[in-house]
């Protein structure tokens, strides 16, 4: 091999990456770092008790050992016989899913997300996944430098799923905080997050400002990192919005099945296609939360603009979904007496963790505000800042990580004020759940003393 | 709906798509309607004896029925037992391929591609096809405008692959066509196409003369739409010239396992990892052709550039590869002694298939490139053009099509001269190529007739 490997060349060294894949190489949310180590050392009460407890990725871990996993190896099992087998091509075939997959995936949709309207499969696009849809979407109705006005505090990876490689600037409309009379028994801040027509009009005053073009909203519902479903009202504030200014809505609507709270009052979920239609409303859903197949990479386009469909299509070629993924997905969500019995299951297990958690926060007298759908609490910890900054978050965050537990710093969901951090509760079991809160009131407790010692200084 | 669909927005329309997401929209291939239109009525001797017979995809279909889809089947059947699924985790993991599958890969591939040399599964990474490995590094590895030299003919789909979403400019390198003194016994045109130094020379001062700056030299090996091997000789003569010019080299190796000349003299695949290695070589492999499993959409990238890894890595969040499909290839490829013999019988069955299209050709008096690897043969027919002229090329191309069968134009695969189509002698069954030949033949004599009689005037 000597002769080949020059020493001119090796004077020189390799020729380097591109400018943008060196720039890709930096991790998609800051605190990745941390994330892949727990992730590597993760908790176990048997194997590993002094493992992390990460409850900072946003996953259901609460229905897979029994009721998932026995399906998929049903799924498996039937996909063993050639008769099933031979029901999906394994050539060159339509690259944004097989037409009968797709049908299957609209009859999934229509059960939990949008349920008032027949879902045509030919407006559905499979994607490996959600982050694939997002960006896929960028890419194919935003211009390089448009801006992408979203509702804050917002999912820590849009800004990653927005902008890498396809160069969008996400821009927040940071949502009202509104004071309500709140009953004596339900827990949580006495404050509801609201989308109105003021926050969104002053959203694109500051896009504009900064010399955006917006020309894309994209909205989360249920809510990331704040757990609730938005009203008929709110939505149809967005839409107004949206058709008054000529953009395009992405409706991210992942965690449309988790809506775990029995409260009367409390929102559910509304798909924004039950309440219009038309080119410019691209709805968004997957199998990554509400079934926590995360490792599945499986998103969900739902559009009726033909020529975003076209375009998706050709572009599938360079991430489109497996055959046999795409067969294991049919035999999953086609038997939607399953489906319907799974949800419920979830949502039951869903709401179980959630007061459980909330019962550990109260006990502990941390403020919170009271999720009612996807998997979140985000609490309020800025009393325990070493001082009411960003810097302050992170140093309390890597304490936290010290600790072996990871939840999600507020600054990365784009928080307006240093000292918020989100709590995934189905992301571990309750066990290992109870032993985060435990491993947190340590944290407070000594980080109350020092903080005290160091005011008194 | 009727109030949030304003009159204002009717009477403008919709928001429209972004630039590059309607350039998208264009079929990726030139001849992809006529493709799309045959696909979906392809000829079946029971069921649809007038349908179309396509041979313009590069496809191997011959093993799928009674080999392939037995193994698939007991792949499924194995992870339908817990144990067996349980080695695949359905959650969040490494977005480039789980460690266990990355192994099996390496090993699959020290088998089929890189015969001497240990491969490092940490070298790896999946993706959704080898159209989407060729896309990624053109990402990673490539500025916008940067040319990509590529040694010509070439695959007709590199032009989308490297420039869509990316920006790259595809640049050919044209290989030597060297007269060679051929045995009787031996078929085809005594023609030996060869890259050689002053072909690279050549090619690159063409590129700079059209202004662009080539970082990326693109090698497909064995060759498409050619049917051969480069040789020892070849790939030492590729290798110092990407060093002298300091560019990356992709070898595109997707065909390794198909070698099925059993005639002395005739190159076998020898991997450019065999020869060299170094941050600036980057091998891609998958299962799509030796397999035959293109909608598995199964790629990999063995490279060693660690910083290329990362990058790659973080990129893969916008298109993994799912995990049930992880698992079924898992259970496939670390099954060396089915990968031996199926790669045994593969080429059995290949040479076979190429036997008796060259005998039909031969039959018909038309003038090939003998292949001697991958699927194709590259076919002679400038002498039934009405002129020598792209337009003619077509107009036959159209014949062929109202004529029900399909082959690849020579324009879309980079030949110089119109008058040549690439023929897959692997897509369809033997009984169906010996139809797509009686189709042609009958073309050809209408063809002739005309154009004598045109040439009487």
């Amino acid at each position: 091999m000597g002769n080949l490997n020059s020493t001119a060349r090796e004077e020189d060294g390799p020729p380097a990456l591109s400018k943008r894949g060196a720039e890709a190489a930096k991790p998609a949310i800051s605190y990745l770092p941390e994330m892949l180590a727990a992730m590597g050392d993760l908790y176990d009460p048997e194997t590993n008790p002094e493992g992390y407890v990460v409850a900072a990725a946003a996953e259901n871990k609460l229905l897979y050992k029994d009721i998932l996993e026995p399906k998929l190896c049903e799924a498996h099992r039937k996909l063993s016989e050639v008769a099933e087998h031979e029901l999906f091509s394994p050539y060159y075939g339509d690259m944004r899913g097989m037409p009968n997959v797709r049908k299957a995936v609209a009859g999934l949709m229509e059960e939990l997300v949008v349920k008032k309207k027949k879902l045509d499969p030919d407006c559905l696009c499979l994607t490996p996944g959600v982050t694939s849809a997002v960006n896929m979407m960028a890419f194919v109705l935003g211009n390089p430098g448009d801006g992408v006005l979203i509702p804050a505090p917002y999912y820590p990876a849009f800004d990653n799923d927005l902008h890498t490689r396809t160069g969008l600037v996400p821009t927040p409309a940071r949502m009202e905080k509104i004071k309500i009379d709140q009953p004596e028994d339900v827990p949580g801040l006495p404050v509801q997050w609201r989308i109105t027509e003021a926050s969104l009009e002053k959203g694109l005053a500051e896009a504009k400002a900064k010399g955006l073009n917006v020309r894309i909203f994209l909205l989360t519902n249920p809510e990331n990192p704040l757990g609730f479903s938005h009203t008929v009202e709110e939505l149809e504030t967005v839409i107004k919005f949206v058709r008054k200014h000529k953009m395009h809505l992405i409706s991210d609507e992942i965690y449309a099945g988790d809506c775990h709270s029995a409260r009367e009052g409390d929102a559910t979920h509304v798909s924004v296609l039950d309440l219009t239609e038309g080119d410019d409303i691209h709805v968004l859903y997957g199998m990554s939360k509400d079934f926590g197949l995360s490792g599945h990479r499986m998103g969900f386009i739902y559009t009726e603009n033909k020529d975003a469909v076209k375009s998706i299509s050709s572009l599938s070629g360079f991430q489109s979904v497996s055959g046999p993924a795409q067969a294991v997905l049919y035999e999953l969500v086609s038997d939607l007496d399953f489906v319907r019995s799974y949800v419920a299951e979830s949502n039951r297990r869903l709401r179980d963790a959630c007061d459980k958690v909330q019962g550990h926060l109260t006990s502990l007298g941390i403020e919170f505000y009271r999720p009612t759908a996807s998997l979140f609490f985000m609490i309020d910890l800025r009393k325990y800042l070493s001082a009411p900054t960003w810097d302050a978050e992170m140093e309390l965050f890597q304490t936290f990580f010290k600790n072996k537990f990871i939840i999600t710093p507020g600054k990365a969901c784009h928080f307006k004020e240093p000292g918020y951090y989100r709590v995934c509760f189905a992301a571990a079991s309750e066990e290992a759940m109870a032993l985060l809160c435990n491993r947190l009131s340590k944290v407070l407790a000594s980080v109350q003393v020092s903080n005290a010692a160091a005011s008194d200084e």
